[in-house]
Order: structure tokens, then C-alpha cells, then sequence
């Protein structure tokens, strides 16, 4: 078995002398550049567990998990122009380096390149990674989707809102996990527990990212608190609180969100007031705690000896626990 | 052997009867209706007809072939983002119906869509045609950026030209049929060779269309005559044109390309002129002839009867002696 810190160094590695790089370089540069942002690496890594934790030979899954990952900087360009984010990783963002155009085209790209890394793999193995993968890639599209129109929808529910972080967060992190138990040759029972494994730890995910926004420090989170508050981010904690909020409590929050002349520090910390009030910390921690409960309920389902889990166990503790 | 009504009629049938739709429907709807704009099916036609023509089985061939009309559309639909073209086969384009956010997306979805249906084919034939739908999509990508590039690049030649319409447009003309021998388990020199007559007469196809802009009839080409003129774009004709001028017709064009006041009729009608004088058209006719004989000597080299590629050979005369 493969420490954390081992398969990290492998992954560093195998992005560093990667070679992103063809013409023409209008095309290639923005791909290179995005790539070289760095990040966690985080869903190559669950591949390399997920394949180690079942036995297999993580050679054989190191290119289809740098494709996840090459998919996932091809979802954060694209959504970056839709976006209009200016930042990313404390950069510019490629469509506010290069522009609009460039951003489209190099994202089209990067999925190419995506699929040429996924698909790199036993032939024997393609039906089942590409069917994966395809159906991947589509959920996480109709997630990214669903985020844009709740933005303009008066009536998202707390359900609308996990069926989106579900499609556009979670299932990548089941792909990850999923692909690892594939190539390492796992039964169907174990992919598809691994597979629901991942789905209850990237919403616990999700929501913790959500939690920070609003109850992180700012400089172990490394980048703004309250930004979802800011820009009125129907997110669990809004929604909750619009749910939990009655009478005075309701009409303030209305007031907060909906008032454009208040000093977006004050509007920040009067909402975190009122979130505070209303036990929205608490009860984002339970519904964390609820999901990664579910994820370890399952995991234990898998027959493999306890210690051959360790490793996956403490990154998937790590990812609802995180301060950053 | 199918003829070719019959092999279109299989297509059109089978795009009338797919369900491009799913939820949520503003991901959905914009792909329905690129797909419902039309359009020849060509691609998926020659793909059908190069498997027939190996003696493949068309029904193993025709979800592959689908995807290959999806992925062009998904192209096309990228493409008028970074063109800001307002119109489409005669309707608004997708950007402009909905906005650009929803094209990107509805984008990107298709394209997963179009890899959904081309690896839709028996498992063992999986490597390869990933192999080659991948090469194709990235040189797709690749085509499309230098003919971004080229606008703003006052050192184009011809064989740049010709390198970015290989990419753009022959080599998806390849890629269909190759694929339709790859399903009809041909040779490897065989699939090679389709795919060589392929990229020749794509690059003829390609110039046609060049022609046409500037020397067809509006009636028939259904476009108006003339936008490559307008534009400035640089073609094979406005690049042969340059070469050729010498002295005052030199500067009579550069004039005219440049001159922002010359109303566009005018315009058209004098670029026409100098490119009659200059003999462009003779010489764009010459090139594609050219490239039509080199498809036809290579497909020559097929050892099939004649007769088996007669219906291939009808289509192929009729992309580069087309009229609209």
C-alpha cells in the first residue's frame, strides 16, 4: 500500500513533466497555463487510492486519473468564462488573460486531451471507463447548468440544491474513486459501493466548502470569507436559513440580501449574525456529519481488511474537515 | 449496397426518432434545436457508405456515424460563439437565442453526447476509434484556432491556408470514413487509404465552398455571394489573388480590402472583378481538381471492385462540383 505523501509525489511528478505543450501555442498556452495553477490534485489522488485500496497496479490508472483531472481544469475554464471570475488559484483567469474566444476554444481542447488520458488504459477496460466517464462528464455539464438557472429561480428548495452540488461536485469525486476500482479490477458490487462512497463524501464536500465560505478563516481558507453571502449564492446555508428564519428574522434576512446600498462588509457580517442565530453552523455541521456518516457506513460494506482503507479514510476525513 | 437515398433516408430517420432531450431543458433545448436546424448529414453519410462499401454491417455503423453529425454541430455551435455569427442555416444561432453562457454549455454537453454515440461500436474496435476521434477532434480544435489567428496575422501563405483548412474541415471528412472502415473491419492500408482520400477531398470540398462564396449564384448557394469579400477573410482566392497582383492591381486591392468606406456591394463587385482579371477562378478550379484527382488516385488503390465504390465516388463528385 501506497502512503498519502507517495502517490502525491507520483501525481506531482507525472503533471510536472507532462508536456501540455503543441501548436499552436494561441491554443496550447491558455491549456499550459491552466494547467500549471497547480491545485490539490485531488481527484487523481482518490483514483491512485481507490485502484491501491482494491489491489491494483497504480500504473496502469495514473494517466486515466490525470484525465479527471485535466477534465476538472476543462469544467473550471469554461465556468470561469460563464462566471465572469477574474480569479483563480490568486491568477488570472484564462478568459481574463486571453479573452473570451480563447478560453472556449482551449477548454474544447483540454477535453480532448482529457478523453486521450481517460481512455489510456487496458482495451479490455474501455466499455466500463467510458461509460463512466460519459456519463460523468454530461452530469457534471447539467450541474453547472442547474447552478446558473437557481440564480434566477425564486423557489430553489433545499432538495434542488443538493440534486445540483450532486451533479456538479459530487459525481466527479464517485468518478475518481469509481475509475481506481475499475482498473484495479474490482467486482461491480465493490465499483458501486465505492461509487456511493463517493457521492455521500463530495456532498459532506460541498457543503463544507459552503461552511468556510461563511465560518472559515480567512487565512487558513485563502481566499475572501462570505463571498457566496455577497453575491447572494443560493447556497444550503441560505437556503436553510430562509427556511428556519420566521417573522422579524425572515423580513431582516430578505432585507440583507436583497439591499444593494449596504457596505458589503457589513452585509457580511449581519448575515454571519443572523446564520449564527438561526444554528446554521450547527445544523451544516449535522447535515456534514450526516453525509460522511452515510460515506463510512458504506465503505465498510466493502470486504477488504480494515487497515487497507486507512489511507482513503483519512483523505476522505480530511476533505469534510478542511479548514482550506 | 445501399444507394445513397436509402442510406440518407436510415439517417434522417434515425435523427427524427433520437431524443436529444433530458432535463434540465435549458441545457437541453438549445441542443435540440441546433440539431433540428438541419443540414446535409454528410459526415454521417460517408461514414455508412464507406462501411457498406467494405462490406461492413451500416446498423453497427450508424450510432458512431451520429455522433460524428453531433460532434459537428457541437463544433458549429462553438464556433458561431467566437464568430458572433447572428445566423445559422437561415435561424438564429444558439448564442444569440439564448446568450453565450447557455451556447458554451450546450456545447460542451453535445460534445459529450457525440462521444456518447461514436463509442457506441463493439468493444474490440474501442482503441481505435477513440484513437482516431480524438486525433480528429483535437485537429478540429487546432484548425479552428489558426483561422482565429489568421485574422489578425498579415503574413498568411498559402500553405498555412491549406494547413488550417486540413485541420478545420478535411480531416472530419476523413475521420468518417475511416470510421466507417474501421467498423467494417477493414485493412489498417485500407482504412488508411479511405482516410487519404478523404483529407484530399476535403481540402477540395473546402476550396469549393471558397469558390462558391465568391463566384456562385445566390439562388443556389443559399448563403449571400460574397461575405468572404466583405469580411476580409483570407481565403485561398483573396491569398492567390495577392500573390498574383503585381504594380497597380497590387494596390487596387489592398485598397479595396482596406478601405472601410467602399460600400459592400461595391466592394464584392470589384474584388470580383480583379479576381476575374487575375484569374482566380480558373486557378481555384485547377486546385480543386487537383486535389480531386489525388482523392481519385487514391481511392484507386482500393482493391474492391469499381462498382462497390461507384456510390462513394457519386458523392464525392458532387462536394466539389456542388453549387450550394
Amino acid at each position: 500500500m501506497y502512503k498519502k505523501k507517495e502517490l502525491q509525489d507520483i501525481i506531482s511528478t507525472a503533471f510536472h513533466t507532462a508536456d501540455f505543450h503543441s501548436a499552436p501555442s494561441s491554443l496550447y498556452d491558455p491549456i499550459k497555463y491552466m494547467m500549471e495553477l497547480g491545485g490539490k490534485r485531488l481527484r487523481p489522488l482518490l483514483t491512485l487510492m481507490s485502484c491501491d485500496m482494491f489491489g491494483g497496479n497504480i500504473n496502469e490508472a495514473l494517466a486515466p486519473a490525470m484525465g479527471l483531472e485535466l477534465f476538472h481544469n476543462f469544467t473550471l475554464l469554461h465556468d470561469d468564462i460563464m462566471d465572469q471570475a477574474p480569479l483563480r488559484r490568486g491568477k488570472e483567469t484564462v478568459f481574463k488573460k486571453w479573452n473570451t474566444n480563447s478560453a472556449i476554444l482551449s477548454g474544447d481542447t483540454l477535453f480532448v486531451m482529457a478523453y486521450e488520458l481517460v481512455t489510456k488504459t487496458t482495451p479490455a477496460l474501455l466499455p466500463q471507463v467510458l461509460e463512466l466517464f460519459n456519463d460523468t462528464a454530461r452530469k457534471v455539464c447539467e450541474g453547472q447548468q442547474y447552478d446558473m438557472d437557481y440564480e434566477y429561480r425564486g423557489d430553489v428548495s433545499i432538495a434542488d440544491y443538493i440534486l445540483m452540488i450532486r451533479l456538479k461536485t459530487a459525481v466527479l469525486i464517485s468518478c475518481s474513486l469509481k475509475l481506481g476500482a475499475i482498473i484495479a479490477k474490482a467486482s461491480d458490487r465493490e465499483a458501486d459501493l465505492i461509487y456511493a462512497f463517493g457521492e455521500n463524501l463530495g456532498l459532506a464536500f460541498q457543503l463544507q466548502d459552503d461552511y468556510l465560505d461563511v465560518f472559515g478563516e480567512e487565512d487558513k481558507f485563502g481566499k475572501e470569507i462570505g463571498n457566496d453571502i455577497v453575491t447572494n449564492k443560493k447556497t444550503y446555508l441560505y437556503l436553510k436559513a430562509f427556511e428556519r428564519a420566521g417573522g422579524s428574522s425572515l423580513e431582516f434576512l430578505s432585507k440583507h440580501f436583497n439591499e444593494k446600498s449596504i457596505p458589503v462588509k457589513e452585509k457580511v457580517k449581519t448575515i454571519t449574525g443572523i446564520y449564527r442565530e438561526l444554528q446554521i453552523d450547527s445544523v451544516t455541521r449535522a447535515l456534514i456529519d450526516e453525509y460522511f456518516a452515510k460515506a463510512l457506513s458504506i465503505i465498510e460494506q466493502i470486504n477488504i481488511p480494515a487497515d487497507k482503507k486507512q489511507t482513503l479514510l483519512e483523505i476522505a476525513g480530511q476533505m469534510v474537515n478542511r479548514e482550506s
